[in-house]
């Protein structure tokens, strides 16, 4: 759960590194696809083409270090050592671009540290609009971004989470935002893809029965409710902090391309899968519950805080009221620590 | 004298907008190109590769705006009404990529305003080196930047510019400096552009009798001199507040090319031009000397303020110091007005 794609509202993510240094969860989630993404490089079309690979919601780019230089690697050793490559990295306009570009030249870890004929630019768009010209893209890989709905569809007095109300009015409009932004998704991305092109698309998602977020973000929902008992949060604050977040099933994942709607798109592969909790094994060594929760707490905080300050609105203590909403979000997971092992919809697309 | 292209060191220009509302001088610069831009746009080679002009050194991008709609608009009228446009800006990895991208989605004058089919991207890196893969660009576009050295060569004793010493060791630094980096900077240009791309390149530059700049930084000078007098900069302070600026002559421009040196571009034209004083006429109607000298003072700190805040170091009152700064050269200005028309070199290449 790392970003927010309506581009006319909230910074994406944390900026000034905090995302990059709070993204365990998303980095596991990242280990995760490895042998996809392996998959997807080894099975893409390559001819003459100038080879183009994308990074759709890149944030500050730290999770893209590994899928990148992978990319590299397995297109090179399947053409020659010295393929020029170009890499895009696409996030909205407010993201910190700069971050990303200081972390490619600085980071050791940078995926082009120690590489010639490599060409990185990035592109400061919602991905809910065509971004390449048509037939540009060899690859595109896209983790922990499609769970964010394209626009908010209001407020819930139950959850801290749009896709995790029990109102069913507001759990309908949560659905068909996201099956409209699914569409609207794969139709541009088709665009984009030449033919044999591979799109690796993973978010968080739900399995029937459960999220995996139950624990964590009914513990913010509490945590909201701390602060409106201690008078810092109306009723209407209360209700308005609801991260515009959904959770499709795998069924809504494959309705589009069972109902034969995805021109140009093949469905691969797609499955959820639990994503581990990175923090966990620190734990049954240490028993360091505080330490546990903060890790969470920040975790939490580095993608949905910019999006939290946004929905509260120009409250002249506003950075005070999301400092206390995170510390006691911190507090109420470390008096009841639980693993954290959220379910992650892993998808595979060809481009025919 | 926009920016300033050491990746290591400082910010390029003033953050936050500021430099895009004080950047009239440069847009007056621009206007002047016009013409050869317009010839470079009817002139250069088109099929059917993909047609990418390329924006080096875009600052937050309110200057490319202009040129980047005219090329637009000549592309498509040799070619056809949608055919498909990639922009490319280049800067620095600390510039405000955040601003130039709100601007193109948001500002009524973005060049991509009301069309279509129009692909944007940035790149983060300074341009001496290869910034595209080879023969990606079909046009070229930089103003305002080449006069900037790609790193320091120390401090001049006598001048707030270190194109503008008398020290004969710190000019001959100088010019060596800049003869390097305009030979660099051909070499990766060739290497990005196509067989019959054109590059405009314009920057400040000097007549050999003056630079035009004699005024407005002289003045500069004695400010830093005034703030030692105070007590507010030590002797080895105002040493080192000399912005690493040079001035190349039309001879040193064309040197490289009569030497034989810069493979695969041809110098389709050359030549000095003064700037028009872009705040003369309001101060001619109005005589408010104030408000003229307040211009200049403004748009001096756009390009150079984040540059001689990073040459002063850190102090803790540094961002107090380059106000008074400024504050004493707004009162010296006002005190003396004179019109500011600066030097610039026109630069038209084509690759062969």
């Amino acid at each position: 759960m790392t970003r927010r794609d309506d581009a006319t509202a909230l910074p994406a993510m944390e900026g000034r590194g905090f995302y990059n240094r709070n993204s365990a969860m998303q980095a596991a989630g990242i280990a995760v696809l490895a042998p996809l993404w392996d998959r997807a490089c080894r099975t893409v079309a390559v001819d003459e083409a100038p080879l183009v690979v994308v990074d759709y919601a890149a944030s500050q780019g730290r999770n893209s270090m590994a899928p990148m230089r992978a990319a590299i690697e397995t297109l090179r050793a399947r053409t020659r050592p010295d393929r020029p490559i170009e890499i895009v990295h696409t996030d909205l306009p407010s993201n910190d671009f700069a971050s990303l570009f200081r972390a490619l030249e600085e980071d050791p870890a940078s995926y082009r540290s120690g590489l010639d004929g490599i060409y990185i630019s990035a592109i400061g768009r919602s991905y809910f609009e065509q971004l390449l010209p048509d037939g540009r893209a060899t690859l595109g890989w896209n983790t922990w971004s499609m769970q964010w709905l394209s626009e908010g569809v209001g407020g819930a007095a139950d959850h801290a989470l749009a896709g995790m109300t029990a109102d069913p009015a507001l759990a309908a409009a949560v659905r068909a935002r996201q099956a409209a932004d699914w569409r609207r998704f794969l139709a541009v991305r088709a665009r984009e893809l030449r033919r044999g092109g591979r799109l690796l698309t993973a978010y968080t998602a739900r399995a029937e029965a459960e999220a995996g977020w139950e624990w964590l973000l009914g513990s913010l929902w509490e945590a909201i409710l701390d602060l409106g008992r201690d008078g810092l949060l109306t009723a209407e604050e209360q209700r308005r902090l609801t991260i515009p977040i959904g959770l499709r099933t795998l069924a809504e994942i494959e309705a589009p391309f069972k109902a034969g709607d995805v021109r140009g798109l093949t469905l691969e592969h797609a499955e959820l899968v639990r994503v581990p909790d990175p923090f966990r094994a620190d734990f049954d060594r240490t028993g360091d519950a505080r330490l546990f929760a903060q890790r969470h707490a920040d975790t939490t905080r580095a993608w949905s805080g910019p999006a939290l300050a946004g929905l509260l609105g120009p409250r002249d203590d506003n950075g005070a009221v999301i400092d206390a909403l995170f510390a006691r979000l911190a507090g109420r997971l470390a008096a009841a620590p639980q693993t954290h092992e959220p379910t992650l919809a892993v998808v595979l697309l060809r481009r025919d």
